[in-house]
């Protein structure tokens, strides 16, 4: 069997695992406060080239997702998300838990479209009865989005822009966000989402660690006492060293990099095979999510060898199936899908 | 340097270092529906003789008593505690957090009395404003406590009676299950702790595991809806194999009983280099955790060579310290600090 | 000047204050303890022919609908609702900051659709993540709706059919009931309400109180500890007498229905004739909030003599307006205004 | 029967009865935009020699004490109060559920000492793991107290300054604040604790209106978009002209004071009579409420006639009871309890 399920059903890239094991008797105070830690915050200050910029390491997206936004809301104002962003459909109401509503905007292929987030904020603003309603007092984004599609930098500034017109803060929820830096014809870098955006996060637990979020605030003032809000949340790690070490490993020499682009050459691999044979792409995505429309007598075939998540009937002899590499993926892998597909 | 801070300062037990290595490229679905979760389920379903028990991993301690407890309790009530309960004081308000109110109760080495909670209990119905009280809705105790000492099977016994004659659950913070099982006198076993609590959780972090809790309800239906609840709160690992690689190894071969028995038994011998040389015990312990007035004098020179935590001053010439012992602690590190002692 | 903006303008009925004054130096219990609110409760149990209903009053809309969703939903539930339902829009989050999410559904006229609820519901089930989403744990109608529209009788038992084959409460939001049950057409009666929907509540605010709403449980196991939360949520008036001695005197001699009937009668009046000068109706409503497209010069023209809600221009040239009637509209109001239309 | 009971045993003042009926036809837009409301927020301005303040009325007191520490709190924050404070013990858990920790000092006849809020503070700071503890985020104390006892000025300026020198608000829970300021031996204005204060509360429910609470800050920057956290927590009054009127007519022609000190005068002359009969003042209070220590054969004797609150035995003999007066005590009433007790 080959898999294509996920990108989070491995452990750890092997280079993150070894590390893990040579400093495994090293003797550290928890919490963040060690050495390991410090160097990475630091790799991941450069690599952004935002010297000051505050980075905490949480453990999960959605309690980083959760902890962010409770940082960033005034406690009468929502968040601002397209209807299919994570925090609106796959996280058990956990901003609801903290007390926050979700305030969705249309989702085209995932994005939201700066017009509309535009006019949601002054047509918010010119009802009369606006203090009776959730002022939309962040947005946030995510990068590459859930069906797999990027921003372009000229929509990231547009999106920076309205927002900091109307003085909210951008959040962007990298948990895929290597893949949207690898990703075929990104022409935006990890700087200018630091310049951009005044949180984001920088996801381990997709793109080759055990698990481990980063979130950077490149103005730490941004986010107060945000570590007392990520030990409220239950998301701080007593062994922080574990985010430490493995953070700062993807940020030496490139690992992360070089781990993102891999899985997007695999996935622009199978697209290829797909394409070429004929079949629809259900959601077109640069990054090493990709998502077809298969005639279901290929998906049955496929599926005595091949492992994919099945996202459902379209119309009665097609089904809408997404792939997604990872590290884990290798060459070897997709040559054989390819020529299953091609057989 | 030999180190005495905590029982979390370094990675995880060797072994379970060597499982994590040797299933790393394993491919399973995440969020803990893999063969290893089920496996380790199972194991602890077997150590504590309760066989159809809900047994759900979480990563940390505090956000694991923070969704325990939001799961336990109505939204009237509260949850009673040692004033000197972790829930009460080092938890950043994540019970709060969630809306619920901890209700206090004198701490006695870091126990509750169970007179005082019967107290409690009946003093409050029998009060005529209580529909305008915070309810108690539960007892949380930690075994071994806070500061290391351990309630008797006896006691155990008598505030599980009080409160399922009061019909309340008792939930159990095991954070350092472990060393409490092993702790010299301890006179009930996993057993026991699943006959008499409603839900209690085994602790890993503090044992042997990199990080990993695993929340325990012999009888499931204490914790409906408890997946939903802990994805809320933001406690559900994507690589949910990485608790259930660590759980089976901790519960095979008897592992976790050999971490626990190692750190206490060097524990002991802490213990008995300092009162032989006749330092005071600050809190007297069956456990891990060693607690001492060290004169300056002596608490300084060993503060070479030794590192410990510092629990404050105890008039003008003395300190209470704490030392903790752990997997990682070897015979040598105490063979050398008893050297030190003696010297 | 003549008013039409809301019916929340004046004070209460003059029935209301009158009974107000005279019970004024009668000394009573609080929290609804006293004789006022046993009575009051007694007549609307009756008025429900609900002879178990638990009846608790609380002081104004939005701390009811958050109160009352709190207690009904268990923590990894949302409430549904049309999207343009009060709790969604004009409730400044208050849902949310009791935890929970508004799980919206197309709005239509105001109401939602059974269809489009029990579609919902079957969906939700069959999306094989949806132990990860916010699960329909209730559903919210306004009955009359914001839009001044009525579920007939087949809607509501359509509604309540699905919610119960569903297992899900049936939660009515009354603020406006009265009207609905004096609406032109209306084919159920407070006991239909009362034996279709598990919690409900009769508007007092709108309909001739000086504040006070009535929350309705015909089964009161459905809302445990109920006067427990509605403290909690700070709705709990001390001197509780207030709303019981407003809503006995609503519940004697029909008050309420006549208050309603009386409000109808003069909207009817009014849209006969804007109809009759050829006015578009903008929302079609049976209840007395009227909504209609005004030419501008027209809408000029009565804003000289007369008071009513802008609601925001169509097109170029004209604007939606709302009308609302209450027990202070009076006939010779309605004379004039249906003067200054036809002159 | 003459009645002791409570403060809130009847409806309003009757001149506050003859402003509302007078003022019940008006028409006025809601939510305290009315020009009562605007008046009498213009009142309390100059009584309390806040010419900016922002002043904005509420309901009842816990859902005032909910809003206004919510509005004060940073999340990671708690709120400081005495173990008897209204909050921690009679609010069923309304700070908690907006996700605050009360911080508990002792009480000292209901208040808390200056030297003990410091030391809280600053013993709080010098802990190593202050980070992971819930911080002292403002203080809440009440005037005058659960017990009926007051702050003097020279304590409400140490409470004071302490709160100023490390930079958090001080919150006075006036609910009957009115006694407080007509206290016997009070030396303090209500521009006193408008300049000591940062936020307070002018209780109209106990001390004259039917219902209603003036919160006011007298710097309104303390409370930003302090409206719509009042609309979030259901505390916002449809007809909010209800508490306008209200608190017109208590603060013209000096109604307010006028009720206040005629209780108090009550209160002296019932304490003085137990006194004399050599009976024991359970807690010293120089206001509304008076606590006595009764011989049972004594309260047996005055229950016939009389109505007061039993706060449970002391010893075998005797028992805690309370005597409260109002604006609806009359001399007579007092003149025939005097008769009892001497006889």
């Amino acid at each position: 069997m080959i898999y294509f399920d996920s990108d989070y059903m491995e452990g750890a890239h092997p280079e993150v695992m070894r590390r893990l094991m040579e400093t495994n008797l090293e003797h550290t105070v928890g919490y963040g406060e060690d050495p390991h830690s410090a160097n990475a915050r630091q790799l991941i200050r450069q690599a952004c080239q935002a010297p000051n910029a505050l980075v905490q390491f949480l453990v999960g997206g959605t309690q980083t997702n959760a902890t962010v936004i409770d940082a960033l809301l005034l406690r009468h104002q929502g968040v601002l998300a397209a209807e299919t962003g994570h925090i609106n459909v796959h996280e058990s109401g956990a901003i609801e838990h903290s007390g926050h509503k979700v305030l969705t905007l249309p989702s085209h292929g995932g994005k939201v479209d700066a017009d509309e987030v535009e006019k949601y904020i002054t047509s918010f603003y010119s009802d009369d009865t606006y203090h009776h309603m959730v002022a939309p007092g962040m947005l946030y984004i995510t990068q590459p989005t859930e069906l797999g599609s990027i921003y372009s930098l000229a929509e990231l500034e547009a999106l920076s822009g309205i927002c900091h017109r109307h003085n909210i803060p951008l959040y962007l929820d990298g948990a895929r966000l290597g893949y949207g830096l690898a990703a075929q014809g990104a022409d935006y870098t990890l700087a200018d989402i630091a310049r951009l955006c005044d949180v984001f996060y920088i996801g381990g637990t997709k793109v080759g660690a055990l698990f481990g979020e980063a979130v950077v605030a490149p103005n730490p003032e941004r986010l107060p006492y945000f570590f007392e809000l990520v030990k409220q949340h239950g998301a701080l790690l007593a062994k922080g060293r574990l985010q430490g070490v493995q953070f700062e490993t993807l940020f030496t020499d490139g690992l992360y990099q070089k781990i993102a682009h891999h899985a997007v050459e695999q996935a622009m691999r199978i697209r290829q095979a797909f394409v070429a044979r004929g079949i629809r792409v259900a959601f077109p995505s640069p990054t090493n999510q990709q998502f077809f429309v298969l005639p279901n007598e290929l998906m049955d075939r496929l599926r005595k060898e091949v492992s994919f998540e099945n996202w459902g009937p379209r119309g009665e002899s097609e089904t809408t199936v997404r792939f997604v590499t990872s590290w884990a993926t290798t060459a070897a892998d997709v040559d054989r899908l390819v020529e299953l597909i091609n057989s």
